[in-house]
């Protein structure tokens, strides 16, 4: 079997160990998480690599170096999932440094440096809606508040960590050690390589995100008896401000702007909505694109409630700045892409992912991987062997560049 | 206290009887029913009425006249209501019947014709979802297939009625009978006659309404990732679907279109919304009107899911000519409206009254009393005293009139 059958193989394999019956749900240290990094840690270990787990409940598989004072390269992804998920957000990026780890060891390459191969214990956020617990911990940026967080079922995170060992956070931190960066390969999420026919493209930024949730107040009415002139219909001030969301989107390169909670109250097909909820997500790799943006969707909510006379309530969630890569690595990056014949595609990623926890702590770079239809966060997802085995060939020119250059 | 006061004390008075604690929740043929019944009952036996409970549980109260040939002139309203009610939808209509009767006794008036004052079982739907329950059975027009439907709590129907009697349903009709008409007195549960500076109008038609349930599919997709010209967003469509279904109603007059259910699924913030829902309610007195809005609508929703690859489902779920009321009886009611010294405005009834069932059994008439704010279904809706006072002065010149005209 290739090791790009084998990379997808072993994800499919993992993609079997979840909480949930019939569906893939793994959240941060649970049960399941526990098993994933037992069956992870088996291959790690199976490939010569020392292994442990963190404070953090991550999962590091080490190959040592040649020279201890070369430092380590940091290579990997995460292991938790969202719920009802597919299996190659996350273990692709773990599976695929792990299998550069193997064909490196095959060929007998003697590496000055060390490459921890990682897999982080919470990307996704599932469990305490927090993301990049486990990366932020190994980046030294957790922050210590979080561990009275409780799930649903009342269980504090500090308790939930304590099941996977008893050493504190800070202990899983890597900040003042000689780091060469960090790369990730991960799926892309999205449907432009696919559009652009091309196996993986080079991530330069991750895009910033502000989160609102916005709400209108209008007058419930009967829908038998108000006519329309006396109305104050709230999902119609919705619906409006939906569509300026929408072409503020369409009208700014790179920006998306999405809707995606929308609902009418009382909601009776036969009341004349007095309130409606809609929540706001806009990404750009730019803040300032972004910022701007933003302020004119808050300004045109309130010019069209200022016309209808419903009153509009703004609360911004989330304001996350965007993260640039490395220039230098994402540079070897490309350089790995283009000698293996193939154009080099820059892409913005618009989700967010450990690297950007990871920014905080050394140089980052990404390596976006084709997947079907852009579609992810669901069953399924999938992707192809042959641009699996691209993504190998890459990052593992990646990494022979990174030590000829050492 | 004046005539009008007694009919808005005893209004506040039954609003107390209610099946929830702390607000208004009077389903048909409920406990609560059973003693606003006994308690309206009472007040129409200090008036000398003959009150008995028909097999529907309509309330009847009997006011026999001169002549037993001349027939029966049927008044009243429902004593049903809404979740979370207000005080005077169906009851200011039964206790205003009442007035009437109390002021044609005080005075020692003769009639011909025998006056039933009746309050009805079930108008609002609230616990079998179907409306008229009270007044069709009297109308002869029950469907004895309902027998079968059940409550939330499972009890059928039929076991429902049975604890308010044991005769058969039929048994409530008065087909056949020699009838004068039915005249209901009505808040107007919209804010047309406050707007027109009138205490009353008199109803011309009853609106016929068409309802549908919208939904909309796309392809859900993840809100960072997905670029804005590869989304199919279904809220999007539906958005634009919303402010099409306002525009038709504020485009022809007299209709009402209304989308009360609006909501994107799965309806998270981070996610492109791959469905949305929406329902139609769509009002006019011409049912041509009614037919060339609700057709277009439908046409829109298509031309709008075409264009955005989103794919269009629609399901009626109702569709209820309108009812033209008794132009004899309507204009008779005028009469007395204008001998009140008052301009007779005449008003279609967007929402659905007794005065619809009746109508298959006797001619109809309806007159309307201001209601402030056009609130209605809700524990705020009011009406003032001198616009009862008016409402009866009006009712009883009404019922001289036909005497006379008898």
């Amino acid at each position: 079997m290739s090791a790009a059958a084998e990379v997808v193989r072993r994800c499919r394999e993992l993609a079997a160990i979840s909480e949930e019956d019939g569906r893939l749900t793994r959240p941060f240290a649970s049960a399941g998480m526990a098993r994933a990094n037992a069956l992870v840690g088996g291959w790690m270990a199976q490939a010569g690599l020392d292994v442990r787990v963190d404070a953090a409940g991550n999962l590091v598989g080490r190959l040592a170096g040649s020279d201890a004072s070369a430092g380590t390269l940091l290579l990997g992804s995460h292991l938790d999932s969202v719920r009802d998920a597919g299996a190659f957000d996350g273990p692709l990026g773990v599976l695929s440094a792990l299998a550069c780890v193997e064909r490196l060891r095959a060929q007998g390459a003697a590496l000055p440096f060390a490459i921890d191969v990682l897999g982080f214990s919470d990307e996704e956020g599932l469990r305490y809606g927090t993301a990049y617990l486990g990366s932020r911990a190994l980046a030294g940026t957790f922050d210590p508040a979080l561990l009275s967080l409780r799930d649903a079922e009342g269980v504090s995170l500090g308790d939930a960590l304590r099941a996977f060992g008893d050493a504190p956070v800070a202990s899983a931190s890597r900040a003042g050690e000689r780091l060469l960066g960090y790369c990730e390969v991960h799926i892309e999420q999205g449907p432009v390589l696919e559009r652009r026919g091309l196996p993986v493209g080079v991530v330069s930024a991750i895009a910033g995100a502000t989160r609102a949730d916005v709400s209108f107040t209008g007058r419930a009415g009967h829908a038998g008896t108000v006519p329309m002139d006396a109305r104050r219909d709230a999902a119609c001030a919705a619906a409006e401000w939906v569509l300026a969301v929408e072409a503020a989107g369409r009208g700014e390169p790179g920006l998306v702007a999405t809707v995606g909670v929308l609902e009418a109250r009382p909601g009776a097909a036969n009341v004349v909505p007095g309130g409606a909820v809609a929540s706001l997500d806009v990404r750009h790799a730019d803040d300032a694109v972004r910022g701007a943006a933003v302020a004119a969707l808050r300004a045109r909510a309130g010019a069209i409630g200022a016309a209808r006379e419903v009153q509009v309530a703004w609360r911004t969630v989330h304001d996350e700045p965007a993260v640039a890569l490395d220039p230098s690595l994402t540079g070897a990056l490309g350089d790995a892409v283009a000698g293996r014949g193939l154009p080099v595609a820059r892409l913005t990623s618009g989700a967010g992912h450990d690297a950007v926890a990871l920014s905080a702590l050394t140089a980052t770079a990404m390596l976006f991987v084709r997947c079907a239809g852009g579609v992810s966060h669901h069953p399924d997802e999938s992707v192809r062997e042959d641009d699996v085995a691209v993504a190998l060939d890459v990052l593992h020119a990646f990494v022979m560049g990174l030590a000829a250059r050492d």
